[in-house]
């Protein structure tokens, strides 16, 4: 099968709408013009609505983790503390970008499992300046509760940093009213954009923390990008790369077509077909929940059953041109992801847990098709 | 004139060509996949090529900043010392960069002016553990002497740290005859690709010096990228900016066709057709050279001439839909600068000093039309 007919069905890179591939192709312009600054300044304000913000937006040309390392690295002096709460993967990031330039207080969980609130609590109350929580564990399919976090950062009067990378733009993320001082999205999720941009919102309060912090990030120095940001021609600090910003404008236009509520439903919707498939064909969900967590809304992450591991699925799918993802680090092999973010269609889920019944059906693990496919067109008519 | 019709003869980003375009518009791909896999080592083949070395070479998505935060961030430590070369503005990035890592011994020149090998080795000899220096100094249109520093590196047993931003690529640079510890290039200069990657060359003594450094930047963390490039699927760290990676590979497929040695001959013709043309229009360079130095082979900078201010030129050549640069920071309206990097053609060159020889005509620093092109045609016959 050719590469370019396979379905990316992983928690991102995305597939990407041919008018945004069409949009990257124009010609380049000078990125300190006023061309280039309209385009900036319109995707910031698009970027405004959907992180329900109205603190300053800037967008970083670099991955999600350039973004984490801005967020932590501008504010967390050699001698501050940082609460860093681990429950998977990109929390563990987080908590190693941090010990890069402060000092960590770890609020650590088997990953896949909830956040214990009053442990995390307990942590805060050490005094940490500052705390950084994934909204949507990527690795693990969980939703973690911001929204709790922010009334405890709040409490202790920590800062407040969020890994939006894959909520924001699918799930509902409201910055302002969860008290976010800092969060953060990649293109390459639910923004449904080529990767290569990160997006990044900054409080007053976080501004007002980064004085006199020690050894921040050239690069992703916060300070530089608002004084960019700031200028008569809005730029930024170092060359922005622009077809990317040419594919994130058209990206965003997308989502205000779409709307946003529309878009949430979307994803909310997908997921939960995905989970009733899931249900239908006998695969547990990997996370456990509790009363302040809850499962993805973005990807979700199964359990292997006990007839197939979680690599060897991921290899029969992409055999049949469809591309999920396994588990990462110890959780390879035995859990798998299927990701519904950006602007993927009802179709594309279908075929895709199409192929997996089939797979499963191929293993021994259901005698009959057809159950996941029905489970699934259930919840999907709500929304076509 | 529509935004798209401008030409663009700044010294990056520079126009990309039409088939390097239509390279970004592919679909998405997995970037832990082999397709991806195979891209990535495609270009670190064609780029150890134009770097002429055997050492390591690693593709970052962020732009050439991200690449000199990274040579200098994971080599230097908080007690570490650099001697951070300066004749301009780029130089002085670096020095602003390395004094967030370590302890600055800064060899300053005056902008334009000449580098003082005596000053530098007086420096040297104070026991740096590097030297940082910027080969085609973007901001002034002065080459500086790189092998000549490489083996003042290598007499005082420093490493040797290189941006050669907008000099690989388009102008001879011999990474590994010269001694080069760490080169950097960014792709929108020479390499005539879009903006948004860097790309850097990594000596197996730059990681040896690389242990035990404290405050190591992590999205630019240059271990990270060799332990991810050793895979067996080649890849990198984070998840990288896939469509500018297509653009690339095009753009390396486009100079592995011209071949380096006519493309070095292209750009150093074109420089010199716009010199001569300058010459013959009395007006000035700006660097001052001494023999060690050269006039850059591509960008050029000129001193504005009494008749107008170099900001008043450059706006009238954009308002004839020619985009040159003015100077940076302190040279801002004192000079000029016309680029030729990466694949613009003779034609593109002429058109810009046909514009400029009416700019100056109007304002009456020159009396007749044609001298200006006549020169450079007499130069650019050459290659043509």
């Amino acid at each position: 099968m050719d590469l370019e007919d396979k379905l990316l069905m992983m928690p991102g890179p995305v597939p990407v709408a041919p008018r945004i591939l069409r949009a990257m192709s124009k010609p380049m312009i000078n990125h300190r013009s006023m061309e280039f600054s309209k385009i900036y300044d319109d995707c910031r304000k698009s970027l405004k609505k959907i992180f329900n913000t109205n603190n300053d937006i800037f967008v970083i040309s670099g991955s999600g983790t350039a973004a984490m390392e801005a967020a932590i690295g501008c504010t967390l002096g050699k001698n501050d503390s940082i609460v860093a709460v681990e429950n998977g993967k990109f929390g563990e990031r987080f908590k190693i970008i941090a010990s890069r330039y402060g000092k960590v207080i770890p609020a650590e969980f088997e990953w896949g499992e909830s956040i214990d609130l009053d442990l995390v609590e307990d942590k805060l109350s050490e005094g940490a300046k500052a705390i950084a929580m994934v909204h949507n564990e990527t690795s693990t399919g969980i939703l973690n509760p911001a929204e709790d976090i922010g009334k405890l950062a709040k409490k202790y009067d920590a800062l407040f940093i969020m890994d939006g990378v894959t909520s924001i733009g699918g799930d509902e993320v409201m910055v302002d009213k969860w008290g976010v001082d800092i969060a953060v999205v990649g293109s390459q999720k639910c923004i449904g954009a080529p990767p290569g941009l990160s997006m990044i919102s900054v409080s007053e309060k976080a501004f007002d923390l980064m004085e006199g912090v020690d050894s921040v990030p050239y690069y992703s120095d916060l300070k530089a990008y608002k004084k960019s940001a700031d200028k008569e021609l809005t730029q930024t600090p170092y060359t922005p790369a622009i077809p990317l910003f040419y594919g994130l404008q058209e990206s965003l236009n997308i989502i205000m077509e779409e709307g946003m509520d529309a878009r949430i439903n979307r994803h909310r919707t997908f997921a939960m077909a995905v989970r009733k498939a899931m249900e239908s064909m006998d695969i547990e969900m990997f996370p456990s929940l509790n009363e302040y967590s809850g499962y993805s809304n973005t990807v979700s992450a199964m359990k292997a059953p006990e007839s197939i591991n979680g690599n060897d699925l991921k290899r029969e799918m992409l055999e049949r041109g469809i591309i999920i993802a396994g588990g990462q680090a110890h959780l390879s092999g035995k859990i798998f992801r299927i990701g519904n973010m950006g602007n993927i269609n009802a179709n594309s889920l279908l075929t895709t847990l199409q192929s997996l019944e089939t797979v499963l059906h191929k293993h021994g693990h259901i005698t009959d098709f057809g159950a996941g496919i029905e489970a699934a067109s259930d919840v999907l008519d709500k929304v076509l």
